[in-house]
């Protein structure tokens, strides 16, 4: 105690491990597989996911595991859909090689690393890695809410458990000398998507996207949001809104018929086309 | 070009990476000399040093290395000794997992990597890693300069390669000034507040927030949208989609009372209260 007078204890904030998941995303080794469980463990991750693998062979994962990693093989899941695999994470990180295609803000694993010390301590996080031989696609970066690029010289293709180490190391590594900021609840994958789905029925009914091609539009869309940290609250309001369009085109169009006396011809009547949105 | 002299230039300091080399005593699997170089070359080095290796099958360690690889192992130096092969060496690093046992002092990668920079502007610097079941013994971590350990969680043992990718790594982005990311023009203080306006009308517009006291509502709404940096396009974007619900309410309205052969009646017209929004 009388210590504690002498030495102010700075507190050092740390990412809350066991709220983050590793999530491969139809890996093609086993190999792979089993040196990226021995990188969790090295690095304190126990949450392994592997979605749709092309090999599931547990020899050949366990002899790259090492017998000290044999937990995180035994408690690893495994899917078939990756939308499934992520629904419940708050907080998805997408890991990419490819700069600038997507004109999304991209960080370094040190800058997300950093960032995923406030978040983790009320949030499930997920570190998604695509393939070997080609990364992550443009519809599975759609589903992350950050994009993290490892910097390297020319030749900018790690091996897949090499560049799961890079990520676990500065995440383990990370240290925070301040209060983290409180990170509320984020809105879990599920939530985003049907939020998602809803905006688009909305926007194609007031035509402000297309509704021939309403995925298409809906990506500038979704760079909009996944440049913030959208939480629960946030999600019901936006569904808020987009009910009450609806509601209230409904509502005029009714009152006024009926004020006119006039029975509806066409309830759900399309407008001429007339598209603004998008880009 | 006149700019440039007003400009002054920061000068970026990293590790001159040429005068940088890995070396691996005895390594047992030629599939880590294949991932090591793989690692090299990810990370702008390009002098691999094998000494005493077990086994140096070449298919083995090209099928690891990868095509883009090549030259780093075509350029790879093999030797029986390693103080031989350490000769031509200013300064030496050495890797180990054990702690405290030598009394020496460890650092982590991190601090090693900002001492290489000064150091590697003038000097030849190998950064050694033992076999892969033992590490590198007491007698040859005695030839080192400095001792580097990397911060694990309990399972403190790394695959070899990994292990050399961290360090590459860390040496890579040291004091790397990495280009600040690109931040496009953020809407100005008009765009804003027109913005807020336009939306505040909009929202009343719908009922989502109470026309009587629009301030109030808005204030949830400004919150949201403060947690982002919003660009000019985000305000173009988010105005377009006010300026199209206003649009599709009317052009429906008026298209089914010219249908129903109705002139309209009451064309600003409010509908009863149904108050959704707020929070």
């Amino acid at each position: 105690m009388a210590g504690s007078n002498h030495t102010p204890i700075k507190p050092v904030h740390r990412a809350r491990l066991d709220n983050i998941a590793v999530v491969l995303h139809r890996p093609h080794f086993p190999e792979n597989i089993g040196a990226v469980a021995r990188a969790c463990k090295n690095m304190g991750i126990f949450h392994l996911i592997v979605v749709d693998p092309l090999d599931c062979d547990l020899t050949r994962i366990l002899k790259m595991a090492t017998h000290a990693s044999e937990d995180v093989v035994a408690n690893m899941e495994v899917y078939d859909d990756l939308a499934e695999a992520l629904g419940p994470f708050n907080y998805i990180v997408g890991t990419t090689a490819r700069r600038g295609s997507q004109r999304r803000t991209v960080m370094n694993p040190r800058e997300v690393a950093r960032e995923l010390i406030p978040i983790s301590q009320n949030n499930r996080i997920a570190l998604l890695f695509g393939p070997e031989n080609r990364g992550l696609a443009n519809r599975e970066l759609k589903l992350c809410h950050t994009l993290v690029t490892i910097p390297t010289s020319e030749f900018a293709s790690l091996n897949l458990a090499q560049a799961v180490m890079i990520m676990l190391y500065e995440i383990f590594t990370a240290s925070a000398e301040f209060p983290p900021d409180f990170v509320p609840r984020l809105a879990s994958s599920f939530e985003l998507e049907a939020m998602y789905d809803h905006l688009s029925r909305t926007l194609a009914k007031i035509h402000f996207i297309n509704p021939e091609n309403p995925e298409y539009w809906m990506m500038n869309i979704r760079r909009f949001f996944s440049r913030m940290q959208l939480r629960a609250r946030d999600v019901k309001i936006i569904r808020g809104i987009c009910r009450q369009i609806e509601w209230y085109c409904e509502e005029r169009v009714e009152r006024l018929l009926r004020e006119a006396g006039v029975n509806r011809v066409d309830p759900e009547g399309d407008c001429e086309d007339r598209f603004f949105g998008g880009e």
